[in-house]
């Protein structure tokens, strides 16, 4: 896959200009993005299933960059969040996707990235939960991920996708936020078919 | 009905408190969601239909204080907003459920409440739309209405309530906004269930 569609805040975009490690956080995730499979099968609409893709995505940060998965936020789980049984409060909704710390010298640098694979109003839900990260003071940069228009076509129907939430990243404008939306390289009703519980063939050979 | 939890940021605190139309608008709220049946049927969860409860409340502003159904943003809509073509386009996810243009000398305060009725993704779609439509400058203080959780459990399933999403809204803080978590008069199995499409009884007597 790679990168067609990007958002950038101010304060992203400066982050990633000067700091090495914002910078560094920054190429892992377009390498990443840029490993996962992009030969689409168009045959059919929403005929291709979006987790694999996102599996592979997080697979991908996880096992050459070292990515954590599932990363609760102590705003959500109460103040510590070292317990487990506190971990799923009411509203909680879960962790966020991925999450790395970063660091150089004795500073830390925190990045916490959503993969979007519900609809529309789901991903209003995972702005608001990085941004209540960064208001926190838990994450230091906030990254959104997720498929364009025009593969989300040949995704799992209603997944969202960047063209129809984009009209909201001024909401998070004052915050350091960068949205990213992937495109495939190529279509072909011939490619195999992405489907659900299976991410073996998402990462390029 | 009637209102047991709130929220209000410093600002829409201020404003209530000192500005007569932003006091009026409060209190029409308040006095319509006071005015909804709240007799619920709790013989089991689930059991009542949260769409006769949300179009009473909707309906009564609309009847008896004159609000508009449906306003739709120009943030979502592009400009002009005055076209019905352009209404749906991409993302605008619907109208703000009821919004009221009041006046003071000749001053406008622009007033837009959600009626939350969807599960909590849902809500925090519902959030980012009004706070969209109050960075563009086209509400002044924006609402958020929804039950509470005693009272959601007999209502729709997986209908957002109050507590699973207060931990947001600090996210709002710096805006113009109330939450008006509400709850019935009382429970009993014997009232009579509250059955989608059918929003005859859904005001006291």
């Amino acid at each position: 896959m790679h990168v067609v569609k990007e958002y950038r805040s101010f304060s992203a975009d400066k982050l990633i200009s000067i700091a090495p490690i914002a910078k560094q956080a920054y190429t892992e995730i377009v390498t990443a993005i840029g490993n996962m499979v992009g030969k689409i099968n168009n045959s059919e609409k929403y005929i291709n299933s979006v987790s694999p893709i996102k599996n592979g995505l997080i697979n991908l940060l996880h096992d050459e960059y070292g990515w954590e998965k599932e990363k609760h936020l102590m705003a959500l789980t109460g103040e510590g969040n070292t317990g487990s049984t506190n971990k799923r409060r009411k509203g909680s909704g879960g962790g966020i996707d991925v999450y790395k710390e970063f660091s150089q010298d004795e500073f830390s640098f925190r990045v916490g990235i959503e993969f979007e694979t519900g609809n529309v109003a789901s991903v209003h839900r995972s702005l608001n939960k990085l941004s209540l990260g960064e208001k926190n003071k838990e994450l230091d940069l906030i990254v959104l991920v997720l498929p364009v228009f025009d593969l989300s076509y040949y995704l799992t129907d209603r997944v969202a996708n960047y063209e129809e939430i984009e009209r909201y990243f001024p909401l998070f404008e004052d915050r350091p936020f960068i949205a990213f939306g992937f495109d495939a390289e190529e279509y072909s009703p011939d490619f195999p078919i992405f489907v659900k519980g299976n991410d073996g063939n998402s990462k390029k050979k």
